[in-house]
């Protein structure tokens, strides 16, 4: 049985769970769906209540049947190298790539329609309340008096992307930014705007969840920092214990969202207290294991074999 | 409680519903997300796990706490009416909207989640199998040769679109054509190609599903006709009783996919089976009303409003 993984040609965090995955004697089928159609072929069919399905490229051929779990790392956009691009064969290979492989029933990190959802920044906050995490006070507005309503209530506060990373090519990721005191949000009208109050934090906690195991690392953060993916202070990620209270929380989180994999970013403040962020279901690990040597491909590569965690 | 209807402007089915609505007695408000930002203002605020959200159009205010349900009928894209338009004013203003009304538990006909799932015509069919419809021999491929195999199988086909409507403004509903006896196929490697075995057919059955309510219609068709949407033979929708086990398969099919509405088209062939063909979940209402009387904005109505069934 075959894990397929659905990236991009360039990604060396797919590379490293490659490798543990031959390490583990499980095949592996990497596609990027951008070469579809073209370098990869895809047949399916339905006759009376059977499906089945294969995917072949080059001198690779994958059943659909005989998927052992599917991992969609960064996938580019159907049909994005073929020679004759148009929203409409885009449209078409999608759902016939997507559509058929729903159909297999196998086990997914992360299902696209799982993820689609816990994208949505405003409803990770909600989860977030709901599984037990300390949350920032937040807001999200397009009225100027309530933002600033909001600011004389909450006085230190940063604003922040809603969506993530800026459309473009290649997106742009923008940084959380302190507000002024002195601002007098009246351009809040023109697109609705996150604010949230200001953690001031001792240091910033990544924790990876891959399906049953948990990896904290923590970094040590001056607090005139508010965005520790934009500066390089020489500081370096360490492994972290984990507090029960966070480690249910997380599990409580993931059973909410129905994710298999999340990457939560946590704000530490001076007391201890690790406030929710955000959750990544795509986020990068591979600079974690870098610098913590925790084992976050090769438990990857467990769990879409189907094996035990090796830790 | 208020209704909440996101669709367009120009909406005669939604003025339906609406109408239902004030008749029931129950308070609506119908936005555009394409108003959002302008003529749209969203707040929402996160503090200590209690959420309060509202939105407002002109002097309506509605809060997200307070909502009855929520009806995605056709929704404009978020930012579209801007004045300075982007595609990151896009991103962030959909993640403001959808992102706030996923955290209030309200109900949704239909969740958008589910719906982006149910669109997923592959899916479709595997979910039609399981749900015990009885469903054409079906092919998606870009191989010729499998194709060219499927047609010496199951002789008369058809193929269609997988996606659905080309895209486009206004998007352009593409007909199920015949496939010729002769065909070669050696086209399919150009992008996934949908082949269907032919039902020939003496009917086209349209089942309405609104919450629990079925409400079946049945056109005679000639046999040559193969799409029924694009021919105009002056036959017309006349209600149809619905047998036993297509009602359990609806309710089948309804519960795996997590629909409050849809829209099942079926040909009826000469021994009256119904096949299924597919289930929009978001097909149109208001032409079946028209021709049969079945009250389907009624039921709609009354669904939003969780009030009973009134046939």
């Amino acid at each position: 049985m075959t894990v397929l993984i659905l990236t991009c040609a360039e990604d060396v965090t797919a590379d490293m769970v490659v490798l543990a995955l031959h390490d583990l004697g499980v095949p592996v089928v990497r596609l990027d769906p951008a070469d579809l159609p073209g370098r990869i072929s895809l047949s399916a069919e339905y006759v009376q209540g059977d499906f089945h399905g294969h995917l072949s490229t080059g001198d690779r051929v994958v059943s659909m049947n005989g998927l052992r779990s599917i991992w969609v790392r960064r996938p580019g956009q159907p049909a994005a190298h073929a020679t004759q691009q148009s929203a409409w064969l885009t449209a078409e290979s999608a759902q016939a790539l997507y559509g058929t492989l729903y159909s297999t029933g196998t086990r997914w990190m992360n299902h696209p329609v799982a993820a689609e959802q816990a994208r949505r920044k405003p409803w990770q906050l909600h989860v977030a309340h709901h599984s037990g995490f300390a949350v920032p006070p937040t807001l999200i507005t397009t009225f100027p008096r309530i933002a600033r309503d909001f600011a004389a209530r909450h006085r230190d506060l940063v604003v922040k992307s809603i969506s993530g990373a800026h459309p473009g090519d290649p997106p742009m990721a923008l940084p959380t930014t302190r507000v002024e005191p002195d601002a007098d949000f009246a351009q809040v009208t023109a697109g609705p705007t996150l604010l949230q109050q200001r953690v001031p934090k001792r240091a910033d906690i990544r924790l990876t969840c891959v399906g049953d195991e948990l990896f904290a690392a923590r970094k040590l953060s001056d607090d005139k920092e508010v965005d520790g993916r934009f500066t390089d202070d020489g500081a370096l990620w360490a492994p972290a214990g984990i507090p029960a209270r966070i480690a249910q929380a997380v599990r409580a989180y993931m059973s909410l969202t129905q994710l298999a994999y999340g990457a939560f970013d946590f704000a530490e403040d001076r007391d201890g207290t690790w406030w929710f962020l955000e959750c990544n279901q795509s986020g990068q690990f591979g600079f974690i294991e870098l610098e913590t040597g925790q084992p976050l491909a090769e438990n990857v590569a467990a769990w879409l074999a189907g094996r035990p965690a090796p830790r």
